[in-house]
């Protein structure tokens, strides 16, 4: 093994990690929490990532410190960083997939485009945003959300009052992030990877769609996004990397609205799932490319493999070993350039259990197909028959 | 889990399946010799896989045993089958990859098309061949050769003498086998795939060059082939697999003669040196296709997913861990297309650490910029600098 990848969490997105690293020749080291997650293949140690001595213990013999996710706290991560560990991300980059009001705050100072938004601490703070903003908001927690969690749709203060407490306010920044309820016609995401040297190179825009507050579908390129808003997303998540030096994967979710603007929504710094199709539909995959932009080592080319990729997650899937070994040999039947990609997790309704990827020249095409193939693995349907913008 | 597979050996081929096994969700268990090996991420259990308990107690818990290659003795593999494992290939088809004297028979049986050959015993015999086919024969010990071991270029028969003891030729089948020295103009490969129920999948043939006895490069389409020429190929191919009951990848290498002419030249019945770029080169590589196989899965789609996609082996490679990881960071830097995959093994003159994939759509620039990558890899040289024909 020539280079030695450690990372904090062993879900799906560890998982996705090994082929790369198994092609590259990493020994990738995960830390999970017990066993029968979904990278325990390439599991060494498990432990709690709040706890620093665990974790400590488990940087101690690798080249460079990693994470499939955003919650190690900032104690945590500055320790290590004052140990000497490679830390990518570094904390100070992190805070701001962390901590949604500093994020919003540093995209302000910035320059890049915010829904309209405010720190609030009082029902009256929450009832003028309402008043001045059509009478809805969304509300969030600072901190620890993640997928919908910690995250509410609002039409009065009385909805957030159990938030307003001196405990959870403390618990963040003294403040809850209210946003406006953008107008938005669709989401897209901007994938880019960065090295500790700053070279950066960014995957073709993403358009996605959700299904219950959880990314379900993409397709890349974004379907009739012009030159204009694929310039525009490209700065923004470029001007991000570099601005808050981050390193690694930052996946940039945004909204476009009706008039052609631009708003960043979510930052992740780790591979994301609007990513997924890159494992098949471009040169360079975002795990390997993760894996290569935290050993510093140079990019590989994100162009993609044909004209457009798509991926859609299999949320919860089918019950019993049995109907799943049946409804995957259905899959292979029906679709023969089906990319299937499974994370090892039982059945429980709407967990993602797995996606497909396609690719090809006509995205209808491409992505019916796709939805046929999620819908034979008995995806929970909320399935989106929308026609693609 | 959906599905468990055991593989038998754990070298690159062992470790090219656990990518495929990640994704597709099978559990990959590899039973190896000892510590270190090319697939120690997926490594169950060690020993000798010609002691029946040892591999009898490996296989007790699979669904499917196959293998990386086809040392496994016929009594342990006919024991098992006795047992009621699923071993694939089976004992019946496996024979035809170990004994080279019974692959030419069954050859002939079937019509295919042979080198001319024959059975030999005795030094008159030997010379009576040499005579007949212009002074020069390759002589091959029927069983345990492989990569050019037990084979020789003779021109007399007292260069076999020693492998025309009663021992020697006890151990085989009582005889060696002789072949002409086939004129070919270049050597092909075949690779197919082939479920239990008769489904069966060919990639497009593939033009192969070797460096002292070794596969070293390998080229697809193979350039030049005419419509007449792929189709005896596919028609050798699928007649092997179907009427010797193969079961997962089979390579049939293949001599192509001035006049046109393929010849058979040998089988394997696992996923081949000559399929490596098939991993990235085509919709389904040769690593999934060989585990749906085994497992009667349906199988994927063989296309290309460009023009055309070569492969280049390193053989040798940097000789310290501070040149390979300088090598590695340089060939990533000169070419960001590069698919690269390495075996996990450390420096031997001319062994194989790894391969490097590339593809695109004008074969010479293709072939011309692999070959540089594998040069900077510090390939052990015998570069062939020949256009391809």
């Amino acid at each position: 093994m020539t280079f030695t990848v450690g990372v904090i969490g062993a879900g799906q997105l560890a998982r996705m990690m090994i082929p790369a690293a198994v092609n590259l020749d990493i020994d990738l080291r995960v830390f999970g929490t017990g066993p029968g997650e979904s990278a325990a293949l390439a599991q060494t140690a498990t432990g709690d990532w709040t706890d620093l001595e665990a974790v400590r213990a488990f940087a101690a013999d690798v080249d460079v410190l990693t994470f499939e996710h955003e919650h190690v706290p900032q104690q945590v991560l500055r320790a290590l960083e004052d140990d000497g560990v490679a830390v990518r991300p570094g904390s100070g980059a992190l805070l701001y997939a962390q901590d949604k009001l500093q994020m919003r705050t540093r995209m302000a100072q910035l320059g890049l485009p915010n829904p309209e938004w405010a720190a609030v601490q009082t029902a009256d703070e929450v009832s003028s945003f309402l008043a001045s903003h059509g009478g809805t908001a969304i509300a969030k927690q600072p901190t620890g959300g993640y997928d919908g969690h910690g995250v509410r749709r609002i039409t009065s203060a009385d909805e957030v009052s159990d938030w307003l407490t001196p405990e959870l306010l403390g618990a963040h920044d003294g403040a809850l992030l209210l946003e406006e309820l953008v107008p938005f016609t669709r989401e897209l995401s901007q994938l880019v990877a960065r090295r500790p040297s700053g070279d950066l190179a960014a995957w073709p825009l993403t358009e996605t769609i959700q299904s219950a507050g959880v990314c379900s579908e993409a397709i890349a390129p974004a379907p009739g996004a012009d030159a204009a808003v694929l310039a525009e997303a490209a700065r923004i998540a470029s001007t991000i990397a570099s601005e808050l030096d981050v390193v690694g994967v930052l996946a940039v979710e945004l909204f476009e609205t009706a008039d052609g603007r631009l708003l960043v929504n979510e930052l992740a710094m780790r591979p994301h799932n609007s990513g997924h199709w890159t494992i098949d539909g471009s040169v360079t995959g975002q795990f390997e490319q993760h894996l290569r932009a935290v050993l510093d080592l140079p990019l590989g080319s994100t162009e993609l493999c044909d004209s457009c990729a798509v991926m859609v997650n299999v949320l919860g899937g089918p019950e019993t070993p049995e109907a799943r070994a049946e409804a995957e040999a259905e899959v292979l039947r029906a679709d023969p350039a089906a990319r299937l990609h499974w994370y090892g997790k039982g059945y429980r309704p709407h967990r993602k259990v797995g996606h497909i990827n396609a690719f090809g020249t006509d995205v209808q095409a491409v992505l019916a197909r796709a939805r046929r193939d999620a819908d034979l693995m008995h995806r929970d349907s909320t399935s989106p028959d929308s026609e693609v913008k």
